[in-house]
């Protein structure tokens, strides 16, 4: 993986990351594809909307298909018929999101399955060991996420062992064909993030994300943290801030030097019939839409806006019909990845900086 | 509408449908499109599988989101984004599968609604009325279909009501527009199929439908019905067999004179992870597909064939992902309407009867 900053604006940058199955143009968002797919879309619906890249998930691949099929059947790329770049997220997330399945140990983690209760054993090494056998092109080191609120001791022995598992993430690391990222913990205490960032930096991560940002806490805490540790991290490299976010709240990453983004809003969303628009979201469940022959957003180049009104998709969201979901899916990923593209065409004219005013106001969520 | 038999082979025929919104070539299949859309693809993907028409249905679009709307906002075509030929059923077949929700007179059919209570009144004038408001190609006439086994004399009763509906349609069709079919009941008793096929084709339809086919009887029933009664409709007109069914059944119907079908098995089998092949069908579910790297169905064009395999499908359809069930969709739709294409080119080179026996053979169900 070769990363290069083309241009900068103010902290924010834009980037190129190079990879064995294609290019990532940075900033950029990922779309979550869990189990290998964004649900409802096919692989060639995603790439229509522009994704150049797509976020599996460890910890849900190592459960259901596993890891030796996967591997056996030539790779997650062959596996999901998806051949742009994928990104998996390591695990570190489920020990949050997935908490009362789970204990954490000096040297790793332990998993009741979510789906059957068999055991999940996760360590630092065998995740890297696992993401390279899928072969996917950016691995993420096992961290741990804490929650939020969270004592600074607790959040202090959290990180302790998540920078441990980073060194041994690195030694673990046994091919140039994935790229390993580092996870930068530490809660909402400084001091820890600091302390994250120094010792995560001396391993020389191929990339490096600001992790524990949108779990649970306020808007102005984790907006806080983007600001003050964003910038902080090894400018060389990309810097994903996992998990984030609105439309607002990438461009205020952006601003302070992100340059990858995750998050299953514009998915999620979707299947309750929320769509993203330059008006800001637009919920087609409300009465208003029965008769609003209108698209979804005026313009807009997306399968659902070209074919049908606001008024079929109330219809088709009211009655819990499939199609419904997808199209608002296919709609808000070619929203999220317009935005991004938005991004980039202003970072390239420099001028990213002197509109982000006018560009969050016409991006309200 | 127009209508022209362009090729004969035995009792089977090519056919060309000509409609306002394009061409129908016949023998074809209709993808069932109950609310608007098939479930879980949109439009364009229904049209790259090959759909020439698709087929709604009446009483649930008249509950939600009712007639008035549609034709306010265009008509069904406009409102759906699909604008190839749309065929309604009336809700006839609801008298059916919904035969706990109403109550048939003399008059009509007067439902519950099956979503909230509230009461609809269909009437052989009104439900033609509607058809025309909604703007489709072809309506269909309200009828009464019932279930079997029913006794000679219930079944003779619903068909004098039935008859005397046929009247009341044909005098209330107020466009050529929409054409309108006859539908031919009189369950499983071949006097009254007989006389209905006289009583209806005095009438002068613009096509006739065998309804009350797959109600619950034997398949040799269902069968020995359209061996006696396909060819026995009028020959000048588009005879549309309700309902039905496997492909072969469909071959069978077809090889006997039928020209249209309609059937919820390629898109309700996809839901359950059941994929048709030249081979049989395969149910993806099953474990032997675990690893299985093939597509659904070797030199198949239908995007799931050309993107993943068996092995992804099983995965997302064991993890039931609305991807799994799109996939399988997407490639039963096109597995249906490239066998109907089959059966034209065998019809066009005279040679359909001959490779019969052949076609069925690798055409298992």
């Amino acid at each position: 993986m070769q990363f290069s900053v083309l241009a900068t604006d103010g902290s924010a940058r834009l980037g190129r990351i190079t990879t064995g199955h294609g290019t990532i143009d940075t900033p950029c968002f990922m779309p979550v594809g869990t189990h290998g797919a964004v649900k409802g879309l096919t692989g060639e619906q995603l790439a229509e909307a522009g994704a150049s890249v797509m976020l599996a998930n460890l910890y849900h691949l190592a459960l259901r298909p596993g890891i030796d099929l996967v591997e056996g059947l030539g790779g997650l790329h062959s596996f999901t018929g998806w051949h742009r770049p994928i990104l998996t997220d390591s695990g570190g997330y489920q020990v949050f999101s997935l908490a009362s399945l789970c204990s954490v140990d000096r040297d790793g983690v332990s998993f009741r399955s979510h789906l059957d209760g068999e055991a999940l054993r996760l360590t630092p090494a065998g995740v890297v060991s696992m993401q390279e056998r899928l072969g996917v092109d950016i691995a993420m080191m096992l961290d741990e996420c804490p929650p939020w609120p969270v004592a600074e001791e607790v959040a202090a022995e959290a990180l302790d062992r998540t920078v441990r598992w980073a060194r041994k993430a690195r030694e673990a690391q046994s091919t140039d064909r994935t790229a390993l990222f580092g996870i930068v913990q530490g809660s909402f205490y400084p001091r820890l993030r600091e302390h994250a960032i120094e010792e995560l930096a001396s391993l020389d991560f191929d990339g490096y994300a600001l992790g524990g940002v949108s779990v649970g806490e306020s808007k102005e805490l984790g907006r806080g943290t983007v600001e003050r540790f964003a910038s902080a991290l090894p400018s060389g490299k990309p810097r994903y801030l996992m998990g984030v976010g609105t439309p607002a709240d990438i461009l205020h990453a952006v601003l302070h030097g992100i340059d990858l983004f995750d998050c299953v809003l514009p998915s999620r969303n979707a299947r309750h019939g929320v769509a993203f628009t330059n008006q800001g979201t637009l919920r087609l469940k409300n009465a208003r839409f029965r008769d609003d022959d209108r698209p979804l957003a005026e313009a807009c180049p997306c399968p659902a806006c070209r074919q049908v009104s606001r008024a079929f998709i109330h219809h088709l969201i009211r009655g819990g019909h499939p199609t419904g979901a997808v199209f608002v899916t296919l709609h808000n990923m070619r929203f999220y990845l317009g935005f991004m593209a938005h991004l980039r065409q202003a970072l390239a004219s420099a001028s990213l900086v002197g509109s982000a005013v006018e560009i969050a106001r016409s991006h309200a969520d």
